[in-house]
């Protein structure tokens, strides 16, 4: 049986796509979608979507966002794609009864609450113990933000294999990530913008949660040197990264890239519906158009491996920032919970 | 009084635009147009060209390369812009008579050749007693690779203030740098390429050259470590690079915006015709579209400086790739040629 | 049982689609991949593929494209993604004993050769008697130019409902239709260029015989005005038409649009494995990137729609040109073949 | 000596370049800088510009738009770059006091207003008489919509020599043509956006009136037939359409094509400050990036000519949208006011 789902935030354009792809999914039954005041109480279908769906969805009525949306609708969890400053309170308020699961920035970094990719860091769901004790019936999980988990999921084996002492990255975001209109055409057309808000600051800070220790109720956060450069490239889809990594124990570019090939997590091993079979796939040159819907847009890829130096390597990865990157990562998420029975 | 000026190669995108700008140039005068045997013979005008032109420039009638264009020709310089393979042996044959300013990499890591830009290294320009001692009567110039010219007219002011460690830079380079049939539509529209053949070999070694000391008739390579990966992007013109130095000594980020700021070398000095008043434009975002024309191209625009460490930083550097890259380079060193009278 | 396929010219762009859409079709079974001598004797998956496949075609080797294959393979039908100086003799001497369907304009506007869109013209089949009659054991199918495939879909339901007098189109077509390398970046970023080598002639000849009638084993062609000026613009897949049509008999913005609307055909009759439920899908504002793939890029999508004068209309037709305007277009015509037991 | 101008919404798109402009004119010199009451009162140079300024322009503070500025500031004419609902009366009343030239839509078809471009019908100034009578002792003038100037700039020559009878036109506007953020890079890259709002209706009545004759102090609008089908392309300036055009006259290539190339108007005969030489450039395929900055932008290239049937061609024109389609269409406005003496 299905599990009932709410969409919060469901005519943004993260939003359109979580109702997208929860249409499709084998675990999940979309039972509420929910907006701002603006859209609350109009059908789904007659606002401006980018995408085609079925006409039960389309006929859907939009609910005002909020805790409310309990009392009228019976929901096992929440998939939110609200702004930051909206999702704070509400988030916090649905996960005292229900299961939330958001791709929103505003509780990633609380000390209770996981940052979490499936493949990366499934033992931080720990922390779920924690929201527990304060009284939460449901659960709070977070996904990182877009940029960062493309390249945790390159860290992660990497870190497991020969430690990492530095990482430099130089990003190639593609204007989805901004919203349908964060990026006007006449600011990026033929050109690049070396520059996005907040952006490097999550980078810098994200994977040392994300690859940190837990143990105690804790996520202890990893300390290796962590820096970013962020820049927005005409592309519609995918995030490509140029990285420099300094590793604590040399390796060989064979080892190197075998650790990454070989990258395997519980998504895999349990086969979770979202889960692609190759969490990274390689390739000689990866790229945005060519490879950002590979495993349907949930596989990483990487390539452009060089040795530079002894223990030092660039290389490139890159993946979908909307599937992967965000609303892929937190269906994903949602299905780890189900399957570990936090759901 | 005009020196007298022939193009090699000038129907190609960079020789093309060699004719375009020596065309308004107040220094020297176009007396001969050669390219391939391909169009020789035929008037330059009936050519497919990509600028607008004067029409005593149109009615030219183009010679075919060789060192026999001296027969026929009244020269005082050369301007290359031949394909590599076939620049080795025309250009070093001209150089015995005439002198030579080239953009081809034919010649760039010779020992006796100046791998020059003017503000960067104008004593290089003492390599050529060595030519002149192997019985020369011309010379021979360089100019470095589009890429690397963006980085190390940053690179110069910093390494004489600060010193410099290890330098990685990720690229976003125009497609123009690859010609105009080098990047197809279908390869590079809503994409990032990250590679481009050989550049990270030529961004790696050249900086090298071009930032060692002179002293015995011989160029002393500079030691820092020096990592590139190189992506091509959506962008016309305007190479745009993240940048991420470790410094000898420590700075403040006013220090090192003050370096940058502050640059000035002798086409400055000497206010050559085609020098930029400001080698560095400080901008918040340099952005190829907005600001590749400052300084008719010929001023690399730098920005995004973030101290992220002790002695380490982070910005962005970025120039016109066909201007301060290629040809305006090489115009630029052809007149510091003549104002230091080795022309 | 699946038919025996061979795809000819399996390398390029279009022909790389072949293999894809083949590879994924329930009545056709890929029996041979053939390209030019250059890569004949090569794996297909050694070549430079735009494309995912499974691993049985990545280790197909590759023949080369002549009637030997004939003597090597046991194939039902070819497919043609031959250059059209090719494929005017292969494709003959093929249909002698097999079955043909191509996308080459070679034979298009031959007597005895059916120019096919199942949904406009099936009865044109009827000219492969007069193939059998000189003595071929196979046939000979060919569809439509990409960009008068969009158009005539729509065509043809307003001539049957309205009678048609004169349509003037200005395209704006994709990259994709040059192949792969057939316009640079350098042409087309940032610009649009209003010329197409020789496609006006076929839009404005093709259409006539697609929509003339058959009797008497000949196509009477049909009699309209027809002028077409077509551009290229930067778009990946989609060509999109911008329509002025005067009509025989008047009608109204309700009448036009729902003569669109209710346009089936044999291939929705008989639920063809590639027909496209709906061959023209309605759409306020039809454009490339979100419509293109509708019916898994069979369907065309209409839409702008409005009345300018007695029986005088404009509106806009878009349709994905490599698979509706090729690929897809030619294994339909393949299907309609068996369908209707030609094969 | 030079007049005294002020520039009414300065800090949007195409106010911005008014500054431009007119920094870099010879009759002009810019006394005011007014924008909406959000930017009042702040300096010029620390609001979002597109353009690099001169110091003392950099350093002016930001006036409210409204008729108040006359009391501050001594001006002789003002240019209004304002949206069309506030546009509407403050252009009136600076009227009554001085000149205004505006790019605005809203007095644009008013009965005593011209709609004026210099090169096709000077003689409607005469309308100024109508605007004296009412007691205005300045007037306002009106350049048409920027995809309308493409269109007429080429209708005239056309008109006056052939006489039309009907014009289809299909175009490709670029997006800078909607204001900087009018486009989202995510609604425009990979992709053509058929509909642009109001456009059609604009391109099909003010050609009408721009070739209409004067006699008796009005306007009588011409009468050829006047189809639009506008679509945004992702082009950062230019205007390219493709024309249909159905003549009263019969002519050949060369006639059709000799009345544009001769085309000349009193903007070249007095010798216009921002007049181009030629009005119209003619070129095989005219595209917006190879051509739209010829004549400083102020010419219209036209290519493409071919004759499909008698009295009937199609043909292509393109022009900057910005320049000779607004801000340029404004200043030459303005000037051909002070040449003929109403300044």
């Amino acid at each position: 049986m299905k599990m009932k789902a709410a969409v919060l935030g469901a005519t943004g354009m993260v939003g359109q796509r979580f109702v997208k792809m929860l249409s499709e999914n084998d675990w999940f039954d979309i039972e509420c979608i929910a907006a701002s005041k603006r859209t609350a109480g109009t059908r789904y279908g007659d606002n401006d979507l980018g995408f085609e769906y079925p006409d039960d969805i389309l006929d859907m009525t939009i609910a005002e966002t909020s805790k409310n949306i309990l009392k009228e609708y019976d929901i096992d969890i929440a998939f939110s794609a609200l702004p930051a400053d909206v999702a704070g309170q509400v988030e916090a308020e649905l996960a005292e009864k229900i299961a939330v699961s958001t791709n929103s920035a505003a509780h990633r970094m609380d000390a209770d609450v996981p940052l979490l990719i499936p493949e990366v860091n499934p033992e931080h769901l720990g922390l779920i113990d924690l929201q527990r004790k304060k009284g939460w019936n449901g659960c709070l999980v977070t996904n990182p933000n877009c940029s960062t988990i493309m390249l945790v999921m390159t860290l992660k084996p990497l870190m497991d294999a020969f430690g990492i002492k530095d990482v430099k990255v130089a990003t190639m975001q593609a204007v989805s990530g901004a919203g349908f209109t964060g990026v006007s055409s006449m600011a990026i057309l033929d050109n690049v913008i070396p520059y996005i808000g907040k952006e490097e600051q999550k980078m810098e800070r994200e994977p040392k949660k994300l690859l940190g220790s837990f143990s105690n109720d804790a996520v202890s956060f990893a300390t290796f040197g962590m820096t970013a450069l962020c820049t927005r490239v005409p592309v519609i889809d995918g995030h490509t990264e140029s990285v420099f990594i300094e590793l604590e124990r040399d390796a060989t570019e064979e080892e190197f890239t075998e650790a990454l090939r070989s990258f395997r997590g519980i998504p895999q091993d349990r086969n979770l519906p979202s889960a692609p079979k190759r969490p990274i796939e390689l390739r000689d040159i990866p790229q945005p158009r060519m490879h950002r819907d590979l495993g349907n847009g949930m596989s990483v890829t990487a390539g452009r491996i060089v040795k530079v130096a002894p223990r030092t390597f660039k290389y490139v990865t890159m993946g979908h920032n909307t599937i992967r990157g965000a609303v892929g990562a937190s269906i994903l998420n949602a299905e780890l919970l189900k399957e570990l029975e936090y759901l």
